[in-house]
């Protein structure tokens, strides 16, 4: 089995949370599978300082920097589609919504870049499972946004600590057509009928080996649905 | 107890490791211990893109680009010593080699930056463990020589497959008085006397699946000497 996983640089400020892809890539092989970690050879919308969260003059391209994660071994999102993946995971990190969308700035009214639409919409076309792990949701949402298609998707509780307003992002959620499921860090939620999985991870305040555990999870009900 | 990951950049071949350093906080959480990210405020030796093994017309700062893994904290090390820490991690990466010290470039003769240097000492004299992932048993090879002190390090085993030649990089190790153990990827080498642990991780032709296994043997092993 091969498992996609979509990398938008590497930082979770400006691209993909480092963490979580790590643990995504370890999950998937623990579980038996493969996995390719694919991205757009564009540059990231921005560069923050990861100290001091202020902006950098500096320009960074979304696949030189995943690289990083993935040591060296990247696939261009244009070579990935069915044929070649059994599932789909995204990782969060901010990069998911300043490169891969513009969520971060629009809200549920921002766009989508067509490739990672091109790529949502044809796994899920195929019966493929899709995973979005902490803010990654918002892509699913953009990319099944005016299909007949209408996922559930969570992207936390506004029970639990977060350090993001919750509702807020769900309520964009919504906005889409997107239904919702209200998730603690110790759970995912699994949409059957669509083949998609999505977890909180760090969008919930949580420590290394909750995003561990909130990732093993996730992972392993994804593969379920292969 | 607080263990301290020393982090050189953020990826292998121009700073820290990721999967080393993101599975050595993993592991130490699952210990029950807390860690904290450790950083000099300095530029890396370089950039290299990871795509292409290429350098890159770029400046970048180990603690800034540390702050990448860790989100965000990552201290000083000055403000680091045994008071305050109950074992070191160090991870691997070339940043290892070619930030906190001038092994890749200049071998056994290389130079060590006088802050990793005295950190390292300091933990060993007062009987802390410190643990060596992948290249940065080098460090404290070099932290160490001309003292009264021979460590016994592993970087790996001639006898498995590995994409560097093992055998001059112990030889290395030799120059400066330390002892070698040929230990391969599902190993460790636990040095009891001077409380150092080391693992082979990616001096050897490894997954992130055995990275992790490995990583996981050697921090229990470290935590074991406190």
């Amino acid at each position: 089995m091969k498992i996609g996983i979509l990398l938008s640089g590497s930082g979770v400020y400006d691209g993909s949370e480092i963490q979580e892809a790590v643990l995504a890539m370890l999950a998937i092989k623990e579980a038996g599978a493969d996995y390719q970690c694919i991205a757009l050879d564009k540059n990231q919308h921005h560069v923050i300082n990861h100290l001091t969260g202020e902006e950098m003059n500096e320009t960074r391209n979304m696949k030189v920097e995943s690289a990083r994660i993935a040591r060296g071994d990247v696939a261009n999102i244009q070579d990935m589609n069915p044929a070649v993946l059994d599932a789909l995971v995204l990782p969060g990190g901010f990069g998911a919504a300043k490169n891969l969308s513009s969520w971060a700035f629009d809200g549920a009214a921002g766009t989508i870049a067509p490739e990672v639409k091109l790529l949502i919409v044809n796994m899920v076309n195929a019966g493929k499972p899709v995973c979005g792990l902490c803010v990654s949701p918002v892509l699913i949402a953009k990319a099944l946004e005016g299909s007949a298609i209408h996922p559930t998707l969570t992207m936390g509780s506004s029970k639990g600590k977060s350090p993001y307003v919750i509702p807020d992002f769900h309520a964009g959620l919504k906005d889409t057509g997107a239904l919702i499921a209200e998730k603690m860090i110790g759970e995912v939620f699994v949409d059957e009928k669509n083949k998609i999985v999505t977890a909180p991870c760090y969008m919930m305040d949580a420590n290394i080996l909750e995003i561990r555990n909130n990732i093993k999870k996730a992972i392993e009900a994804t593969l379920a649905l292969i």
